[in-house]
């Protein structure tokens, strides 16, 4: 356990270390056009507090991927260019994370104020999180013009782009206190659970990683892909589905920091899935109070999530959902250069969570 | 005269005959994933009320500068892919006007109240502005992924892009209200007044959509670029100081859209010279008052600016200007196929501006 430990935090450590001539690319990209000092200094600023002190999980799997899909612990350069785009997929993460708190009026991430609430930031976060967005193209263009897959890569990060905007755009609606939101909340919920956690989330942290190492070492076939997202999707929604059930039922402290991302999420599991058997007086308890910070609230809830059986409901899924994720994973056709390994990796990073 | 504006009526009304089958495009990238009919409606409603009912400036230099340089009249697919290429340009216009907006508290946006005002949209109006942007790349994909200046497009969105958000980035620290954003008002004005407008807008609304029609047409060449770029720089400049003018000195009926769009821009060129003349409690009242729609104020302002003898000022900027432009555009080598009328074109639409 311990030795593992020092592995991760040397994996930790290289990924990190790839980060300040990345840093220093966008800001000679400013300086080239000669922004004054001032606002450079905001950029840096927007560049160091919004990629760093995360947990890197997305960014991280594109090296340790690379390794596993070409049998091989990379070298170095090999292993910069890779870790580049795992950089690149932290980019978009931070910047959709950016302008997610500001429009659910969220006070703190990763443990500090969010970019929004820092002194003399405010709305104008808003244009720091598209310049994180636009620093994608301009990285994939500076070192990866001339790869094979370059206009590939340009494409998928569009794509989950999208994919990432639409969610947003149907939990918006799901999170607003009105009427219609809240009657769309009671009638589909749990499908619609699925489909907000699917695009918003799960796209980006655990497809996208997993789809530009394929592109990047030339085994990005349509089979390989299509698999790929497949069995990604499934591990996402079900890391979703834990983080929720932890988020009442675990211990914060074993959390960790991914747990902090979701903790405004409005639209959890729990809820859908209480919905299903609550009373309408219930259900009125549930929408009032469910995700409050306050300890009485969430003893309540707490207590009210524990008769309806969902610590039991979340086992059964736990277990479905595994049998089906194993499954999935043996199935991989190895033949185009896909491997188990790639998933077995992320299956076990997500599903030995220590509760 | 009354044939003129016959004719640009017929062509305006062609570019918007073009949007349709676009918006139509997007939405079925959304519904190809299922995005639910209530968030299909918002997403439909925000293709629709950020995308039309403006002047199309920008959009329709693409065609008409596509026309002039293949010297003929467009043929009907011709025309259509050039239009597109057009709205494509507006999209990321109206991405920015939305975001801007929100930043800067804005009211209203042609005639209407802007987006994030409109019922039940609020901040997830950010949201929505990035879908605009994204949908940029996702039509070039499915318009032009086999046209030879694919990649050179997106390339140029997204440089685009960075210059309006780094433009955007010390923009708003001008418009604080601080002691350091004024002190830097104060003591830089007109050198970063010509930064801020040249990054954050003249770039997309000019230089764009001539560059996209060079790429369209096979034609942009590093030379042809660079001297587009010069010259419609200076012509957007050109536009915008003049547009600062006509907010004092012009009659509003006869400032059309693109006045009401900079209306609370309150880095404007008439301020910036009015800081160089002024003493220290004349700057506090410019500070305090300027681009206040309370008409007591601007009077007092504009008496302000009249001692300052900027009228004056203002028609030897124009005189200098317009030469310097004439004197650029003559000095056009159509060797490489780019052609004078291009920007004879833009120059006289917004010279003869009707003052």
């Amino acid at each position: 356990m311990a030795q593992r430990q020092q592995i991760d935090k040397a994996q930790f450590a290289q990924f990190e270390a790839i980060y300040p001539d990345l840093k220093e690319l966008l800001l000679d990209h400013a300086r080239f056009y000669n922004l004054p000092p001032g606002d450079l200094e905001i950029l840096k600023a927007n560049l160091e507090s919004n990629l760093l002190g995360g947990t890197y999980d997305s960014g991280m799997v594109v090296p340790s991927t690379v390794s596993v899909l070409i049998g091989a612990t990379l070298g170095r350069e090999q292993y910069k260019q890779a870790a580049a785009l795992g950089w690149i997929v932290e980019l978009l993460r931070a910047s959709f994370l950016m302008s997610d708190d500001i429009i659910n009026g969220s006070i703190s991430r990763r443990g500090k104020p969010c970019w929004h609430l820092q002194k003399g930031i405010g709305l104008t976060a808003i244009n720091d999180s598209m310049i994180l967005k636009t620093s994608i193209y301009y990285l994939l263009k500076v070192l990866f013009r001339s790869h094979p897959a370059y206009v590939d890569l340009v494409e998928l990060f569009v794509e989950t782009s999208w994919h990432t905007e639409i969610g947003q755009l149907c939990d918006q609606f799901v999170g607003a206190s009105n009427e219609s939101a809240r009657s769309r909340l009671d009638s589909s919920s749990l499908p619609l659970y699925n489909y907000i956690v699917t695009n918003k989330t799960v796209y980006y942290s655990f497809y996208l990683p997993v789809a530009v190492a394929l592109h990047f070492v030339g085994k990005a076939t349509e089979i390989n892909l299509e698999h790929a997202r497949k069995i990604t999707l499934s591990i996402g929604e079900y890391f979703q589905v834990q983080n929720d059930y932890l988020e009442y039922f675990g211990s914060p402290e074993k959390m960790g920091n991914q747990g902090a991302d979701i903790r405004n999420h409005k639209h959890s599991w729990l809820l859908c899935q209480a919905l299903e058997s609550a009373s309408p007086p219930q259900k009125e308890i549930l929408e009032r109070n469910f995700g409050s910070k306050d300890q009485a609230k969430r003893t309540a809830i707490k207590n009210l999530l524990e008769r309806f059986g969902l610590n039991q409901r979340y086992f059964e899924f736990e277990e479905k959902r595994s049998e089906e994720v194993s499954q999935m994973i043996a199935a991989t056709d190895e033949g185009a250069g896909l491997k188990k390994e790639v998933f077995y990796a992320l299956w076990n990073k997500v599903h030995d969570k220590d509760m």
